[in-house]
Parts: structure tokens; C-alpha cells; sequence
């Protein structure tokens, strides 16, 4: 049986807790049943050199994970002195997630960056940080337009991630740590509620696949992502 | 009026929350008004190099700071690769005061690392951590004895610690930031409940101070230590 | 019209030369138009720390690129003290991708360490870098088992990798980076002979995608990537 | 018996040497006992970001240790890439000492860098440090002043420093190596002649300290600071 | 017999293959026998901060090795975080070489960057190094005064580098790395056609040397010099 | 003039103190001039990897400056988190040259470290260290015998280094940092007292040089060193 008593293409409990920082201009607590994620969403008036006097704004994220989210504790990355690769890549893909999802051109020259910190640990960090992010965005814009900083709201492409795995021959949703140790096959993916894809990530773990477990795979990450984009859109009124 | 209508002397409220993860032995999350720091208790059977073979256990702090735990973001440690000189202190203050709170040759050759990670800031994250930390430390202690793995609990030394300064001429506890930035004095005290000091560290921020100052200080921070060892007594039953 | 005159699904001319290293045990040029790479496979007597004592090897992969195989210069890695991102996100898939393709439990312990080097890049830097990984990959495994250090073959998983993209409305195979920075999709896909899946990445570079399109895509690559699988098989005889 | 044949409360023999440094604006070599630290204090026509436009100036300070001005051989700090927690602990208290020292706002946008280098070793280097870097800063801003970079000299507060432990029961002045091992508790004490507190930091090595003991210990402390406050004066004519 | 069948002042086969990529201004493979370095040059319109404002120009080189360029693999220097001593060594000679090749006063506000690449090592990686960036300078000065950018071409001094040495009592020019390993003497030098030198670094590797021996070897190297002078201008027209 | 009056192949005063630290098993300060370097022998109980096993010993040498050993102030590189080139090369081939002076066999298992730290600068860093170093590493040798770990004293070479450059067309010996700053060609000598050679460096640093002006260096250069090892000799008795 499943954590939470779900059935394979079930979601784990999902909670949004929007505003949960006294000082971000947006934040949000994430949890996908044990996994629980802090994302806040910080406004800087600067942009990237490579943005300087464009007139466009930047989103951009980064990933971590507190030394003991995890069944056994981690190495703290600041006291190592680098992040590691698997960090570079998570945050990787929520910036270019979070970028997909708004206007650029629209942002005026400002830097948001959503900072995604796993308080707790259990498969599924990645998706869960998408699905938070894109909820502390929108409040920080919206806090930004409230302000006047931003005189109208920019357009917004609602998106959220999800995990989908080929476990024991099955495919299931929303993989927790146990599962996803077990599964042959791990694919993450972050798409709209309209169906289309931002970013489809699969990976043969013990196993290669074929169209069709792909085929299954994205069929069940993308009737799960409309489970969460209604969540989202529920916190954000 | 100081923040929480509080007078000069007076606590922020304090909220001691064990147990909020899953994976550590031993956690609690520890509120001073709106400072709000996670600390877990990590086991590990080893020990650093100098204590190899010496059958003594030891205990040690890491701290850090989401980056937008503060007003304005920071940068986050881990991609500047290094931590600064103030996170270096104070987790090495951390680190003494819990090693003072527990016999280290009863813990045999293992090492408890105290997690102290602010999710969010508003002065005095260093005396919550320690606060906060004892409690953690207790309760992975009891679940080693629980376990087995301890034969006998270790004996303690209950201890907490305070901010106390002085603003605008007054003596105050537990300054909150607004307080913190315009304090002339600014003092951390760790003590226990029966007036014995782990650590004192006072700085003239902006105007030296005399022996009397430095009394009055000492009373002030004493007794709200008092409060706050009831209090972790209370949450550890 | 597309470099080298070909059509929206062919691919760039493609050199493998095999044994291109006196030193290493095994090694390959591969070439995809003016996309260079430089693959050495050495190995080594010992396994990372968690594998100890399991005696199964172990296969990793690291990725660099000359500082001016780029059309402008990028400052060298090693004297800024650190990988980038980027480079750590694509040799990790190289890694993954070299272990899906030998069966690590047949290897003894022993590491074998693809080093993909970028002489000269056009666009698909990884996956040329994957498909000679393969031949370099082979290469040494032979070397080992003529030597007498391995008494028989490994099982191998012949596979290579292709980059696909939509640019200006069409599906594209194989890009360089002209198009490569044009493209509003950009797909990379690792794929066995027969058609199965050892990793697919997708990206919305300007531009969110449909199930259609990503087939589409899927097609395209699969089809490449027979004619990457029939080139590998001539060098290696 | 102590070393020096001295009383509990007496300094080792100090000697403050003014000018050792050719190129420094301002020097000192300081020894206490056979501790011995090299002061230089370096004027740099430059303020931090965020003084900058504000008209004040800045001092701080920093801190080493030659690899071998200990018993045993440390590792070098720069060949390891990072200053240790305990080093970056004594700079930064080094920096708020002599910060305390001048009136920052009459030294003009430029920034005054206390190097304090220990050529050797014996307990009570960040004191001696201290005491010496009061001379150093003096004698540089005499030299500003003479220099007509400087049109009057700013106003001084005059400091020293010194460590106070409990040693076997008793209350002890000016530790050296093998006391401060043995000690219970240290304590150091910044301060002025007048017995004002610039720093107070204390901390139970092996064994809690009551007030009274820290009365004892401050007592001792403010009286031995009269003496160096004489003796830097005497240097200073 | 030496490898390649020569002499004990012969070179190796020396094969210098210009314009070899295609996005650097200037570039060159060079080859001595089984050694094989990839220069590129790289014009930059800036020049170091010491240099602004100045008129001139800056010539600088790095160096690196792939990390299966030598018999056993060496750790990636972009995976460790540094750069060895040897290589910030080798570097820092190349540069100074170029830098007496070419009038910097001559160069307009601009900096060209040699990066000399071990693609295979085999004794000889630096004067390789040196002797190929010639080349690969010239090119770009070539290219920089067909577009234009340039009025008129620097004047430029040619010269080469090769290496020396003292094996089994016999002095030795173009040490390959079997006769490397076992010289008493090693000598590294920088010369133009007519005799005069750039630099020469010679250094007992096993036995002291006098100057006699220093005669010869200077003898030998000069007259090698030479041939690779030769070799320069014939690829350069 | 010269500074100090002398001619133009005389040395400046040389003034070597041994045995200035309490705690290294030899150590000496070297002055040349006013440049002033301490230098400390440490004797390990262990080798490198690469020598465990072997029987035989190691020498090392770390050089550092202190921030304001210089004109003006240099950034410490122990905040920096690296050393330079230069510090590497110096460190090199002080090592190499320590390396010359004595029959690492004869060591047995153990290292001794040569730390080189310039108090103040004024040309000649290097070759003062090198000299210095040569004492302490005689005393070092000395105090392992006396106190039996060695059982009897290893086969030494004395050997001292010099600097020597042409400045104004004439060959000077022992430049100071004004000499230093204005010289056509440097060269760093390291020798023997019967003329052999250690090591020699040369560069041009404005013109070229030629064999005659190679030999005019050398005859300086072997000449002062003379009178540095007679130096060494009456320190050492």
C-alpha cells in the first residue's frame, strides 16, 4: 500500500500555506504530505549584468536543503564551501520553471528570487518547490502592484511540477523517499493546467523505458499537476 | 512601548514547539516573539579526531539563516562558498554552551550536532537557538535511552540564554531588532536556572558602560533565564 | 537552410576516431559538424566510499570545456575556483547515462571516469559528448579484458544521445548553436538502438509545447539516434 | 609558582615597542610575557559600500597566527583557503575594540586596518593584540595629522586588554598557555583606565561560574588594565 | 637509444598546425613527439585594472592539462576548486615569455589571453606551450590588423622555448617524460633566433650542476632554439 | 648610490639570528637590508602519501608575507581563501632548493617544514629565505640529534641564494625593491660554496639578455653567495 493510503496515480496531502514570512514580499510553505518546503520570494531593484539597461526583469531561484531534512544528516553546504551538483541542478530548473511563468518584459528592472528551502525531506523536493514558488511569486507581485511598484499585474502562466515514477511495473504519482529509492524509472514534470509542458525530465534509474511508459507516465503527471494548479489557484483567491 | 506591550524586563513570547521532525532524534522549534529558529539534534556514532579512542562523546553547533529570514535578503552561504565571521561565532558559541549542559565522557564515542537554522529573524536568534538547542539535545538524548543505545540518561545542566541591553538609558531583555540596532550596550547571557553563567559576552555598541550597567544587566538577564527554564521544563514534561 | 545543407531531421556530419590517447585505456574524438569533443576513459582500482566492499564498480563522468572553444572567451573553471552549474548538470547525465549502459555489478572494483572535454562547441556539446563517451567506454572495457584484468566482456547497452528542438515552428534535429539559441524548444534525448529511454530532457526555452509536439520531438531523436548507434558500431568494429 | 614569578593578579613583564615597521603608517610589536604580536595599522584612502558618501571612516582589524608560533605546528590559513572560526571571532572583536578607541566620524572617508600577526604564542594573544593595536592606531593617526591628511587629531578613548581566569580555585591575571589549558574559567576583558567596559567575554571552560567569581575576575581585570593604560602611555610620550 | 631515434641535442618531431579553431582570433597545436598542446589566443577590449587609462595593452596566458593527459589521471583542477602550484607556475612563465614577445605599448587598450591546453603530455608541456603560443600571437595580431583594428602590426620578437637536460651525465635537449623522470639537471629555456635569452630556469633535480654543465646545456638549448624558430616561421609565412 | 653605501656587487648588511622562537626545533631570522623574513624548521612524524613506506624523510616550505610586510598594504590571502601564483612559485622552489641541501634518506619517516614569512619587504624575499632557511634547518637537524630521534647528523650541503640583476646596464648584486622595480633582467641564484649551482632564474623583465650578460650575473651572484655561507657558517658555529 502507498503512504496516505492512495491509490498510484494519487497525490500525497497537499498544503499551501501562503504568507508565511514576515519579510519576503511573497512566501509560502509547501508540504507534499512529509516534504515540506519554505519558499520565499525576495525583490531586488537590480538586474544581472547581462539584463543592465534592457529594461527587463529576471527570475531566478535557489535550492537548499537543511542538514537534517534528510533520515540522516547532510553536510551543511555553507560549511563545505560549495553547493553540490544535485543543488545546482534543482535550482536550475525552478528558476527556468518560475521564468516560464511570467512575463519578463513586464517585471521592469527587478530581480525576484525565490529561495526554496527543504525544512523536511521525503522524495519529491523538486516538484514540491515549483508548486510553492509559483505561489510566492504571485504574491510578491501582487504585494509589488499593491505598493504601486508595478502599476499592473504582469501575465501569468499557472504552473506546477510533479513527480511520476515506474515502480515495482507500476506507474505512480507523486513518488515519496521509499518509493522513489525503488523506482526504475523517475521523471519530473512541470507543466500548466492546459496540458502543456514547461519541463519534462525522465531518467531511466534501473531500467530503460519506452514511449509508452512515457506515454503513461506524463498521462498521470498531467492529471495530478491539475489537482495542484487548482490548490494553488484556491490559496490565491 | 516595547514590542509584544512588554515591560523593559519582560520576555518576548516564548513558544517551544518539540518534536517537529521526522527524521532527527531529537528537535523543537523555538519562538522569541517573531525570531523563529528550527533546531534538530543529529547522532552520529563517531567522534572528531582528538577524542578517537578516549571513549568521551562529543556535542557541536552549526548555524545559519535562510536568506530572507531578515528584512532584507542575504546572500545565501552556500553559493557565496563560505560563512561569515558572525555565523562562525556564534555557532561556536552555541557548540560551548551545549557541551557545557551535558557531561560529554557519559555520551559515549558518539556526536551530537545541534542544527540552529533562523527561518526567520527579529534579534536575539543566537539566545533562541541555545534555548531551543537545549531541549533538542534532551530529547535525542531520551531517544538513545529509549533505544538502548544509552544505558542510563546523561546527566544535565539546564541552561537558556538571553539578549539584555541597554536603550535609550534603560535596561532591556530580549531586544527584538528595532531595539537590537539602536542598543548603546548589547550583552548575551547564558546561565542556568540557579544564577551560575555558562557565557557572558557584553559590547559597547555606541557608549562604553560601567560595573553598575553591567549589574544591572546581569540581574535583568538572570531572572529572565528563570522564565525561560521554566519553560523548557515545562514542554520536556 | 540549415549548416551543412541538410534537412530539418538529419544530422551534422559525424566523425568518431577511436583510441585518439596514448594513455588512456580508452578514448575517442567525436565529432558533430564542428561540435569537437575529446573522450578519455581511465580506470581505476578503487570505488567511491559507499560502494566499498560490494564489489560492484562504479562508472562517473566529468565535463569540461576549453575556455575558448566557445565563440567568445569564458573564464577557465579552475582558476574561478569552481564549476558552474551548467557543467555539473551535464556531467552528472553523462554519468548517468554511461551507467545505464554497462551493467556496474560485471566491472570488478573499479571506477572507470569519462572525461568529456570540449575542444570546439557548436551546440550538442553533451550529446556528442554521450555518444563518444560509448566508443571511449568500450574501448577500455576491451582493453581491460585483453589485458586479462576483466576475464569476460561486461554486457553493454549500446546508446547514444542527440539534441532536438522546434525552431521557427519545425522540428529539428541535431542543432547548432545558431539554432540552438533561436530554438523555443529544446529536447535532449539518450536512447538505445530499440528505441528505449535512458534519459529525455526537455526545455521551454521561449515557448511551452504540447504532447504533440513533444512526440514529434521523440520521433525525430529516435530516429537520429540509430544512425549515432549504426557510426558507433563501425568504429568499434 | 607562576611563570615570571608573579602574584595571581600581576601581569608578565609587557613590552610595547613603537615603530617597528618601515612601510606602516603606525606600529607596535607587542609582548606579553612570550607572547609576541606584530601591529601594523595601514591607512587606505577608501570606506565600505556602505559608508561610502556618509563622510565617516572605518577601522577594523584582522588576525593571524604564523604556522609555528605555537607548541605544534598549525596549518597554514591561506594554504587551506579559510580562516578558522576562532580566527574570525578575535578579528572581528580586535575591530569593535578599536572601533570603540576613535570617534569614527573624524577620520574622514578613509579606513584604517589593524594587522595583528602573532609571531609567538603563550596564552593571550587577542588581549595583547588589543593593547598592542591601541599604539598602532595612535602613532597612525599622529602620523595622518602630521601629514596634513588629517587637520587636528581625532578624540581618543584609550584601551587595553587583558585575560582573567579561574586557575585551580583561584582567580588569576594574564594567562599563560598551560594556565588558560587549566583554566575553568576565561575571561576577557577590554576596557579603559577608568574602568569603563568596551568588551566583556567570558566563558566556563570545564566548570559554571557564579557572580561573585565574576566580580572577582572583572576586579582583577579593570586593575591590571590600569597598568598597560600606563604603559601604552609611556610608549605614546 | 633516446625516443624517435635522434641524438642527444635533437629534438623530437616538431609539428606546428596553425588556425585550429575557429571562433579564437589566433591558434595553434603544437607537437613535440608525443606531447600535444591546444593554444588559442583570445583578444579581449580591456585591459587590467593597472593598466587603465594607460594606453597599453596586457598579454597574459593559463595553462591547464586534461586530466587524462598523463599516464594515470590527475584530478580535474575545476573539480578541486584550485589550480596547483605547477600550473600557476607554468602560466606565469608563459606569460612573462609573451610579454617579451610583442610590444604591449603597441597593442591599443586590450588584452590577449594564450590558453595553452595539454590535450597528451610527454615531457616538454611548457616549452611546447611557449613555442606554439608564438604562433598562435602572431595570428591574432594578423587577424586584429585584417579587420582593421590594428593600424599596423607590432613588432614582434621571435622566439621558442625548449627544455634541457642532464641524463645519465650526457646533456640532452626536448627531455621526453621517461628521460624527464630520471635527469639530474633540468633546465627550461626561452630564447630568440639570435641568441638572446627570455628565460632560463634551471634546477637540480638530483645532482648539483656547475658551469660548465650550464654552458652545455645553454650550448645545446640555444642551437635547438634555432630549429623551432625555424619551424615558427615557416607555418607563419 | 646604492643603498647602504655599497658597490655594486656587494651584498647589503646580512644579519642572521638564530634560534628566535620558543617553540619551532630550529628557526632563524634573516635580515638583508631591511628586508626581514622568520623562517621555522617543524619536524613532523609523518611523510606524503606518495613516500609512506619508502623509509625516507621530506623537506617542505611555505612562504607567506604579512599584509603589511610591503609598501602598501596587500590583501591577507588567508581572507582572500588562496595564495597567489607568486607565493606558490616562492614556496616551490625554496622547497626544491631545502630539498638540495640535505640526504632525505637520512631523515627518516618525518617531514620538516620550512615556514618563510616576511615581516618586511624590500626586495630579495626569496633569496633571503632561502638563506635563512638553510640555518634553520641546520638547528632543526641539530636539535633532532641531541635530543636522539636521529642518531646521527645527515650529510648537508650549505647553500644560500642572492639575487642579481642588471640595472642601468650593470650587473648589481642583491637588489633592493627600488633596484628591483627598475632592472632590465633579474635572476635568482641558489648555490653552493664551491660554485655549484642549486637552482638558477632568470628573466627578462624590459630586454633581453645575452650569454655574456648571463655570465656576468653568475660571477655576482656566486660571489656574494660566498659570503653569505661564510655568514651561515660563524651563526652556526
Amino acid at each position: 500500500m502507498r503512504s496516505f493510503q492512495r491509490g498510484a496515480l494519487d497525490l500525497r496531502p497537499v498544503i499551501l500555506t501562503p504568507g508565511v514570512s514576515r519579510h519576503a514580499e511573497g512566501s509560502a510553505q509547501v508540504e507534499f504530505g512529509h516534504t515540506r518546503v519554505l519558499v520565499t520570494c525576495s525583490v531586488e531593484e537590480r538586474v544581472p549584468p547581462h539584463l543592465m539597461g534592457k529594461g527587463t526583469g529576471w527570475v531566478t531561484a535557489e535550492y537548499g536543503m537543511l542538514p537534517r531534512a534528510t533520515h540522516t544528516r547532510s553536510q551543511r553546504e555553507a560549511a563545505k564551501g560549495k553547493q553540490t551538483g544535485r543543488t545546482m541542478e534543482i535550482q536550475r530548473l525552478i528558476g527556468r520553471s518560475m521564468r516560464a511563468a511570467v512575463n519578463l518584459s513586464t517585471l521592469g528592472p527587478r530581480t525576484l528570487t525565490l529561495d526554496c528551502d527543504v525544512i523536511q525531506a521525503d522524495g519529491g523536493t523538486r516538484t514540491a518547490s515549483i508548486t510553492g514558488a509559483y505561489v510566492a511569486l504571485v504574491l510578491a507581485l501582487r504585494a509589488l502592484q499593491s505598493k504601486g511598484t508595478l502599476s499592473k499585474m504582469p501575465s501569468l502562466t499557472p504552473l506546477a511540477a510533479v513527480s511520476v515514477g515506474v515502480v515495482k511495473g507500476e506507474v505512480r504519482v507523486d513518488l515519496d523517499y521509499d518509493e522513489d529509492s525503488a523506482a526504475d524509472v523517475d521523471l519530473n514534470l512541470v507543466a500548466t493546467g492546459d496540458g502543456r509542458i514547461v519541463e519534462v525530465q525522465g531518467t531511466a534509474e534501473h531500467q530503460l523505458f519506452d514511449r509508452k511508459a512515457l506515454d503513461a507516465m506524463l498521462d498521470g503527471g498531467m492529471a495530478a499537476i491539475q489537482h495542484l494548479i487548482v490548490a494553488q489557484a484556491k490559496v490565491l483567491g
